[in-house]
């Protein structure tokens, strides 16, 4: 039997040990967990030192910096975990109860999912807040993380499994795949019956590969091909500020924009102040409508508006009105997230009507879809899906339900 | 192009028609399809006896019986629709509404997956009530129905898409698929972006290949090893009825009994009065155990606990307390439909927290597992899988969400 198998099988052997844990319980694991990470501060930065010096010339240096490691960003990871302590227990709670047309009484209950498998990749802060959102809501978890990261990854996960043990919860519960090859995430896709959820986190490739192999269910997380829609009764002091925020506070995020539509009233007036305020920092490529309003703009190539460039990189289209808009973003979305910036209530509810994505702004920048923004303590990943979860997924979208009946002998 | 593409790539164009459709226009195109179904009786009647000419020798009377129309049923279907009117709308919800840290306000939506595809096989009454919890749910419908149902489903879908036109609503939000070849349903198994969720309701076998072969979002649903587990605190003639029922009102159901786990303290008092309860009527495959205290009883075969009998086959096996009847579900159930007799409070609440099945009973039969029992009106079909939904799916479970965020120009 491989070492992954051996771990499936011990947390499918383990996982009452959470699934069934009390709130008091789990609150206790994840004081325990934070207090340990930070204890351990000093091995966990060695392990990370080991995980920095293989990647010197192995990785570009923007996935360098996401590996890195320094007691600042430990603490932040073991603030994260404690931010979830005083998050509601989403287990236990009681989602219907009635007294059907039979006589018996129908509860409706949320429980855990039972074990929660992740594969991501290089970022060591994403295998403590899995871990942590995982105790909070009752689920065992596997943490299949990048090979790149794997020292860092072990390090964290031994604190972890400590702070465990001192409060009491078998550490088995929480696991780390030791084989990073090919091989390990194959087993975790194809774990019928072992893995009752399984989240895929990282770039396009990963992502694709995991959605169309896998046999355990999978929540599809990420890619953004995020939209912002300057409409012609924007305030543009406010569409200048948010399309410069969605593009360039964070490009290589998936809630970043990739594209600008605006419409074609506006066009001559707003393109202009934009290229003023992104100059030198950001490259438009745009359609021939759009380009004419521009100085430095590039013709946008064919794949420029299905493109998550993850760069400071920006497809530009003017179109006629917000219908051309809705139908642009219709083809070419993610179903991640997408902006309209206008002080027309009609306006913004059309748009918030036909665009169908996970997360549709009015008036802000697609940046806040963040389960931190949006007050769900830190996320799992960010649902692309329409199915069990959309967007931020957080510690409800990590319960599902079963229905407990009581009768006084019914039979039918 | 093939005619199931065009077919899709129609619905593609026609699904706002539904997805943004009021509640009273859903409403008023149910009551035309239910009396429109009646109006057409004739019609309906008279394709449906092509299709049972064709069955014939061809399939086994059962699946005939399943099969034949009467003006009795098409009329149970038409009231089935109409049941579906006066529930409440499970679109438009506010599913959450605050103010986050930031400043922004979050609304979360419920909202039409889009289009619904729907594979199943020889029963008409599926095609009626799919549609009708399509659109009420505010969704378009693709629906392929079995081969031997054709011209039966055709003729149902001829009479609904007559209402809806009535009700003036597009009737290309209801489509049955033309070729009943296997292509067809390979074309709807892989039409990602037109198809937001995908249904198969059948046997175990035709759910299994969609689960396998699919890459658009699928719920799968319906096969039922269903336990029912006789605790020694069991009141006798409670547990007699239930297992009776469980067992023989309809066998060829997935919410129906295939094993028996009964206490060993009481196994020599139930048994015998069970065996004569189901004398001459039900075949019981027993352990030895068991076997040892029925007069008729058969040695239960290696594969009688992993089996869907659909039959008057119930698989019996003695266990030493309720931690060995959980156990023994955990491993060879399908997750559907489980059932404790006892009068034991604490027994049943143990029973119900480590039984992890979508429908967990307390005294009463495990048949009730069931849309219509429940109180959702007709169902879609019966999720055994934990993601999204799980249990008899009705209306609520054919709407997804989405975040509308509105601001003052926040920028991150």
């Amino acid at each position: 039997m491989s070492t992954t198998q051996a771990l499936l099988d011990s947390l499918l052997a383990h996982k009452s040990a959470i699934n069934l844990a009390s709130t008091e319980q789990k609150n206790a694991a994840l004081v325990a967990m934070a207090d340990q990470l930070e204890a351990d501060c000093e091995q966990i930065l060695q392990a990370n030192s080991r995980d920095m010096e293989q990647a010197q010339g192995a990785i570009a240096p923007v996935m360098q910096d996401r590996l890195l490691l320094t007691a600042e960003r430990v603490k932040a990871m073991a603030d994260g975990i404690r931010a979830l302590i005083a998050l509601p227990d989403p287990v236990g709670l009681t989602l219907d109860d009635y007294q059907a047309e039979n006589g018996l009484r129908i509860q409706k209950t949320s429980i855990p999912f039972g074990v929660i498998g992740m594969i991501y990749e290089s970022r060591p802060n994403v295998t403590s807040d899995a871990a942590a959102l995982a105790i909070k809501s009752g689920n065992a978890v596997i943490l299949r993380g990048g090979k790149e990261a794997f020292h860092s990854s072990q390090a964290i996960v031994t604190a972890l499994k400590t702070g465990l043990v001192k409060a009491g919860i078998a550490p088995e519960v929480i696991e780390l795949v030791q084989d990073t090859s090919r091989a390990s995430a194959q087993e975790l896709m194809t774990a019928k019956g072992k893995i009752d959820l399984l989240v895929p986190r990282g770039g396009a490739g990963l992502i694709q590969a995991v959605v169309e192999q896998a046999t355990v269910p999978v929540i599809e997380t990420g890619t953004g091909i995020c939209h912002v829609y300057v409409d012609q009764a924007a305030d543009l002091e406010k569409a200048l500020a948010i399309v410069a925020n969605a593009k360039t506070s964070r490009p290589s995020v998936c809630n970043s924009a990739e594209v600008l539509l605006v419409h074609q009233d506006i066009a001559a007036q707003f393109l202009p102040l934009l290229e003023e305020k992104l100059a030198g920092q950001v490259e438009l490529r745009a359609d021939e409508k759009a380009l004419a309003y521009l100085k430095q703009g590039q013709p946008a190539g064919p794949d420029d508006f299905d493109t998550e460039f993850l760069d400071y990189i920006l497809a530009v289209k003017v179109v006629e009105h917000v219908a051309e808009a809705a139908a642009h973003i219709a083809v070419h979305s993610t179903g991640h997230s997408e902006a309209i910036v206008t002080e027309s209530a009609e306006t913004a509810a059309y748009f918030t009507q036909m665009v169908d994505s996970a997360a549709v702004y009015v008036n802000a920048s697609t940046r806040f879809t963040d389960g931190g923004e949006f007050g769900l303590g830190c996320e799992l990943g960010i649902s692309t899906q329409k199915m069990h979860a959309r967007g931020p997924m957080g510690l409800r979208e990590m319960t599902t339900y079963k229905y407990i009946i009581t009768g006084t002998g019914q039979v039918r």
